[in-house]
This record gives structure tokens, C-alpha cells and sequence, in this order.
């Protein structure tokens, strides 16, 4: 393989002539330039991206922190991330933290060793005070750490509240909520927004939690529908668990949409797939997944200096479950 | 942050004695091991992967290279590789190639500018002939890429002919095959099975292409049971087609199983998410995965000179379709 001393042999140049032209730094000559860049691409060279990134401390590539990638909410922002970030000539080293906050803090540790340029976080665990020694740029990503670190999220209140106005609008009288896990930002947010907008319609709230899974959320809306037989709306705090709420319905013989209107919330693939198809309040995932990628990029490259938090709307999707 | 030349000082010892105990080379007293190891937990430090993958030429990464991740057969695929990896103390970036072969080429330069340790690849279009040039090691997952590169896959031809043999058990008289894309080479074992265990059985073979997709497979069931209506057994190529084909059978008030039976393959979770529950020729995809990495580990670590190829068999898991 070549190396940058048989390019500037062949170009005729000095190394350091050949690296001003590689790092785009100093003048250069427009004559002399164009020679090195003959020279590298008859030689085939392949700047040794190792040694660059010891020398310029960064390694062109950045970490992306997620829960776990086989939750369907997550491949397609990864995805979204990854296209940016190569866009822009960036590598993404994934890894799946499962929110556990050792693991998180040791991901962390590994990737600044490595030298990634900004991390990007999907977290519910780690606070401020685990990452305020870095220094390198980190986006927190669909859900807001603290206010001390940019974000790049969607108004999950509104998103829930929303939500209960269509069941409600829809005919519903008993409005149940199937929550996500406890101490989970967005779980607890959307709930939030359930309660208020129930109490603000003046209408009795109905709390079980499926903990964004599928199983449990099956479990528990047999549990609901014994113990609640009059229930005509449910508002699931994610798709997974309207999915399996609607597979429990259907088991009791219950009719969707006629006797039990449910909506859920992320707009994944999944909900699609199902019968009845599933009303949501769909993220804009990819969205997020660009927006923070292009984020963390201008802190890379200092074009931003201020602590930005950038928040979508959820925007309501009327399938056939309402 | 502390340097080795700190951890040096305050052990009382050469730098070079510093880096033996790192690398686990040469000998070193157990005292000096002892007081190095104390020194480096005092101050913390945390020795620079960037500087050690330039001296050794390796970076404790590897390449991972997929179709791409919102592929619901991928996301489990991807964590036990991830999984296997961080255990060994390897960090993996995940690259999704749509299989186009210059962006997979392309991937794979980039991986070998950054030292990668070596490269796990999902893909139908890559030949030997673009490979065989690496100095590091590569391993084909889930597709035979060459006899000359290693790989861990599943025998795609006897799941089919299993999955064929069901139906009939089942009674079925008339059963048509959806299959995967052209070219791709789990779609062509798998039709190579239907068309062999077919004549065998003395049946008469009925091909619709589903493209491995969801849609074009909905699309593709309407016509086929247009123009066959008195097709009673379908064999899909893949479980998201036959999750396709399950929404176009229910929504052409067609019962299943009574009527028309239907399997898959793969074994994905979204079989069970819909109803009835998807019968399926189950790959073992966490082993897959595991036995992946831990064949790429042992060509890593020199352990494993031979050509080694891993076969798996697809398991049967009858739910609620046939």
C-alpha cells in the first residue's frame, strides 16, 4: 500500500507539503496541489486514518448510545444517523446500553479513548453530572437529559394530549392509559399529558402499565378489560403496547373500532402491519435522527456555540383502530 | 488526564515496563505487575486506543456490514454479534450497504484505513474477487459468499423442503411458493427446495415473487389468488412476505388455517406479533450471531487456520397459520 512518502515522491513535494493538502491547512500552491492530488490518486493513497486521527486528536467517526436496537423504534433512527453521519464522511460505532448506567459510563469511557469526535445519547439514566467532564460536543436524542445538554426530542405532552381529544371526539366515555415504564422520560411525560387532558374533559382517569412491551401490555390489558368491562378507549403510551393490547382485544372478541377505540404513539412500521391497522401519534423519527446528527456536527465543527433543544410535534395518523 | 509517562513515575519504573504490563508482553516481575497495576488504578488512566492501534496496526474493532437494519431479521442479528464482541473487549461499527456493491467496497476500504481487527459481512452481491485482497479476516453471515471465505449460514434448501412437507402433511393439494428476490442467494435455495420437494411429492409448482417485502407480497397474494383461486397451502420465502400475504388473505375474507394454510421462514418476531400467529421455519439467529463473531475471534487471534463453513438447521414452529 502506499504511503504519504511515495505520494510526495511522486509529486515531487516534501511530506509536509502532501499533509497541508490532506488536512485542506496552510497555503498550498493551486499547481502544487493539483500535482499531490495526481499523485494520490495514481498511487491509490489511502490516508492511514489511525495515524491522523493520534495527530488531530479525532477519528472522523462519533458513538450513537441506544437502549436496544431489536425495540423497533430504533433501527430506523439509527439509520437516519448513520446516513448523515456518512454524509458528512463520519463513521457511527453503535452500541446498546440497555439503560443500564455502568454500561453507559463505560461506553462513554471506551469511546473517548478511541477518540470519537461527539457522542450522541438515547438515555433515561445518565444525568448531567456523568458527562459534564467530556470534552467532546454529546446531543442527547429523543429524550431531554437536562438543560445543560442540547436535545433533539418531540413534545410528548402534547402528543398524549392529543391523543385523548381523538378518542374523546371519537365517542369514547372511559379513557384508559396504558403507561410505559416508570422513570422513563417519555412514559412519564405522555402520562402527564393523559391526566391533564382528562381532567381537563372532566373524566376519570384509568392508569395500567405495560411497561413498553408487548407481553406485559398483553397481560395487563386482560387485566384492564376484566376489571374494567366498560372501557371504549385506551391511549397506549407506545405502538408495541397498542399491538399487544389489540391482540388481547381480539382474543376477548371485543370489536375494534366499533365497541373499543385505541391509539398509540411513535408511528413505527409495526403498526401497520397489524389488523386493524393502528391509529397513532407518529414521531418524526428520521427527523430526529438528522436533526441531531447535523446537531452534533456543527458543535464538531464549531459552527454552533449555544445550547440548542430542538423539539418536533407528534402529528396525529387516523388508521383503523379509532 | 494522566499519560503513561505519569503512571511510569509514580510506579518507579521505565515506561517501557508500563507498556509490557498493558500489553501483557515480556516478562515482568510480579511486584512491578503489582505496582503498575496500583498506579494506573490511582490515577485513573486510561491507556489511548487511537495510540495503540497505530503501534500494533489493530484498533480491538470490528466491521460489520448489513443490508440494512430496518430489516426486521437484522436488529437481533446485529446485538449478538455486538454482544459476543464487547464481551471479548472489541467494539463493533455497524454499516448498512442496501447490498450495493460500491458502497460495500466502499465500506470496507474505510474499515481498513481504521484498522480494523476484521470484517463481518451480510451480502449478496460482494464476490471473492473484492475481498481477496484483505490482510485481515472476514466472515460471510447468514450467505455463502465463496468457499474460499469462511461463513456461518443456515441450510436454506432442507428448511424449504420441510416447510413444503408440512403443508402437504396438513393436506393441502395446491401450494404456491413466494419467493424471495432474484439473486439473492437464501431466496434461491429456498425456491431450489419448494421446486425439489414439489416434484417429489408429484405437485405442481405455482411461483409468485414477493421481493421479500411486505407490500409487494400483499400485492402478489391478491393476484395469486385471483388467478389460483383454489390455491389451499403457501410457502413463503421469508415471514415479513408472509405477514404480507396473511393481511391480503384476511382482508379477502379468506380463513386461515381452515382454508388456506400458510408458513414462513426466518422466525422474527413479528410472527407473533399478528393474527394468527405465523407458523415458521425458525433460523437460530442469536447463534448465528454468536458463532459469527467467535469464528472471527478465533481467525483474529490465530487460533483458527482452517476454511471453516457452519451450517445451522431452520427448526420448525407450528403456531397458529397451518
Amino acid at each position: 500500500m502506499a504511503t504519504i512518502r511515495d505520494v510526495a515522491k511522486l509529486a515531487g513535494v516534501s511530506v509536509a507539503t502532501v499533509s497541508r493538502v490532506l488536512n485542506n491547512q496552510g497555503y498550498v500552491h493551486e499547481d502544487t496541489r493539483k500535482k499531490v492530488e495526481r499523485a494520490i490518486h495514481e498511487l491509490n493513497y489511502k490516508p492511514n486514518a489511525v495515524a491522523r486521527s493520534l495527530y488531530k486528536k479525532t477519528s472522523k467517526s462519533i458513538g450513537l448510545i441506544i437502549p436496544d436496537i431489536t425495540n423497533p423504534f430504533f433501527p430506523q433512527l439509527v439509520r437516519a444517523v448513520e446516513e448523515t453521519m456518512n454524509r458528512s464522511g463520519y463513521t457511527v460505532l453503535l452500541f446498546n446500553s440497555d439503560e443500564v448506567l455502568k454500561r453507559e459510563r463505560h461506553i462513554i469511557d471506551l469511546m473517548v479513548t478511541k477518540y470519537v469526535d461527539g457522542i450522541i445519547i438515547v438515555s433515561n439514566t445518565i444525568k448531567y453530572e456523568h458527562l459534564q467532564h467530556l470534552t467532546i460536543p454529546i446531543v442527547a436524542l429523543d429524550r431531554v437529559i437536562s438543560q445543560e445538554i442540547p436535545s433533539v426530542s418531540v413534545n410528548n405532552y402534547e402528543g398524549a394530549r392529543k391523543a385523548v381529544r381523538l378518542l374523546k371526539e371519537k365517542g369514547c366515555k372511559k379513557i384508559a392509559h396504558l403507561r410505559g415504564p416508570e422513570n422513563v422520560f417519555t412514559a412519564e411525560e405522555r402520562l402527564r399529558g393523559y391526566l391533564d387532558e382528562m381532567s381537563s374533559q372532566e373524566m376519570e382517569s384509568i392508569i395500567y402499565v405495560g411497561n413498553y412491551e408487548l407481553k406485559t401490555s398483553m397481560v395487563e390489558t386482560m387485566r384492564l378489560l376484566t376489571e374494567h368491562p366498560d372501557i371504549d378507549g385506551i391511549f397506549a403510551g407506545n405502538d408495541v403496547m397498542a399491538v399487544g393490547a389489540i391482540k388481547a382485544i381480539t382474543k376477548l372478541g371485543i370489536h375494534i373500532p366499533n365497541e373499543l377505540k385505541i391509539i398509540g404513539f411513535d408511528g413505527i412500521e409495526l403498526g401497520t402491519v397489524i389488523t386493524p391497522e393502528l391509529s397513532t401519534m407518529k414521531q418524526p423519527i428520521v427527523q430526529l435522527g438528522k436533526k441531531s446528527s447535523e446537531l452534533l456536527l456543527h458543535y464538531i465543527n464549531g459552527q454552533e456555540k449555544g445550547l440548542r433543544h430542538y423539539v418536533y410535534q407528534a402529528e396525529l395518523v387516523e388508521r383503523d383502530s379509532t
